[in-house]
């Protein structure tokens, strides 16, 4: 259970509905997730971070799928639980292929082990990595 | 400082030289990184590990490039400083743009922003992500 | 489901309960929350942990809403649910205001979020930080 | 050393010297620390993260002070050596006394305490703080 | 819910099967945890993982339960809940005695509250630790 | 360097000072490491910590090596570059063979890639580990 009662349709100001009707727009679909829901109780805070957010994750240098592969990379060594189900099921969403999903968790696992060996033994950084 | 001393080629033992040979035929190089040189004072745990990331970070579904990009996004979340400069640097040896690298830290740093708010929040998960 | 069960006052050593009177007289509620109870396997545990908090959290030169605010934000960054919750119905029963909540929100969020960026380009401190 | 070079002012695009002279009149002095100048590297994220962090840090409902109090708090959670040394300097400059900062030292690691036995013993969370 | 549902025996692959059966012959238990089975959907991963972790884990110069108690302590300070229980269960299985589990929950709890003490104060390391 | 200046024995107040000789009496030696010259600058903050320290570090149930070790485990995953050069220097004075911190150092590697996968897949607790 949130900290915060989710804002529906209905409890929502202007300025969150606004913000609600551009997230259905850029996502093609009318279902807000919880996340902006929460959120929604600072219309301001909601607003920056649905702006920043659809800047970030849109079109751009990097896969889109590629984007949502870094962000459940971020969310699992945080242990963030939402973050990681929503982000998986944007991944399937935009295409990622169980092939993928399997390799993804390979690459998370070894990093995360070898995050902790290189931490473990304060392995100072070669200069050739710094050039 | 490491909490070990690195071992040179010349206090290898033969079991060590095996996976920094290796470690240079999959790589084209003759440089060996302070990692593998401290892990060498445990050459079974060298060999796990060199064996596995072998295999991890090789051919596969992914791009070799998309699994360095989530191997700095796993070591940035861990704070991991060896690791991000080591897979900084290997993930522009790959091709990495500098505006490709920008999205990166884009994606990075809104990933850690959400994180935090959807954890502070308690958001539960939509029954949606869960399908 | 904890790791252990919790201790009702009926189960309560003498220690135990000796510990559980002064959780009550200070916080003036006869309410003893989960956390303590479980921790009550360790009647010196429990003794330890309460004493140190109740100096910790207690009158000083912060403010009480400001050390609660303090507490939910390390308790965000590692992910603590327990700790989110019930440090976050603390800081609401100290006063918190909604709008004071929805900035502490964005000051997590956003430390969060350069945190990243900060260690995902390992930035060098400033000399001017260390004066 | 960074990831990436620092960008001078003399090496600086238009756009980044407009976030850069905003950066100097908010903050009312000339000094512009390393983390935007590693940031310069990608003009739109050093623009979209001043804009907010101008907006976060700044006045409102809670003390400046505390702000940086809670920055520093998430930052040790998190282990960023370079946000923890700006932010302390930060909250020093708003006048944090060496008092103060002993209690919020206090609060950080009674937080870290607690959140660690919460977690290795998995307690639910109080229906009382779900009301 | 995880994000893979969980493979029964008849749903596993030849591959799969023979690794729930050395897991199976190891443990002495017909039982397999839900970890394995959700990893069985990529079986090379499922094998290179329980692989390591028959080794890591398995008899060699520190004692079983010391090995599960290591276990317990990372996975609290990651905030892994099922590497929690199922470790906790484990070091039970393996004999830790209750007054053991307090003292386990004594070392975690002061090693999180010292590593934010350290780390907010960002104290160098002494020469004497490098020796 | 530090956040504070590190306190002499020549600049430090009757009460620290009576830390410093508990500290040097249960410990055996004349020498007084950083962490406690920093944490000097507030002196029940000091007396607090190392009360504690001694009580949870001490002989008890769990042998002190396994202590040592179980700090540098929680270390490693807070990524705490002090803690783990200090713990992991106490724990060979207190007799910690190579072949010992080998084992150490693949449980830990190991216990961080089980905690990134189980997290991934958010697999859920079995029964059999909450009985």
């Amino acid at each position: 259970m949130a900290t915060l009662p989710l804002i529906s349709d209905e409890e929502a100001s202007a300025e969150v509905l606004a913000v609600f009707d551009d997230i259905r727009a850029v996502r093609g679909t009318e279902y807000i997730n919880n996340f902006w829901r929460a959120l929604a109780h600072d219309p301001a805070l909601l607003a920056a971070t649905w702006g920043r957010l659809k800047e970030v994750i849109g079109p751009g240098e990097l896969d889109p799928l590629v984007k949502e592969m870094l962000y459940i990379a971020v969310s699992v060594a945080n242990g963030c639980e939402y973050c990681i189900h929503s982000h998986t099921a944007a991944a399937r969403a935009k295409g990622m292929s169980e092939a993928q999903y399997g390799e993804l968790l390979g690459v998370i696992g070894m990093a995360m082990q070898t995050n902790g060996l290189v931490t473990a033994m304060q392995v100072e950084v070669d200069d050739a990595f710094l050039a």
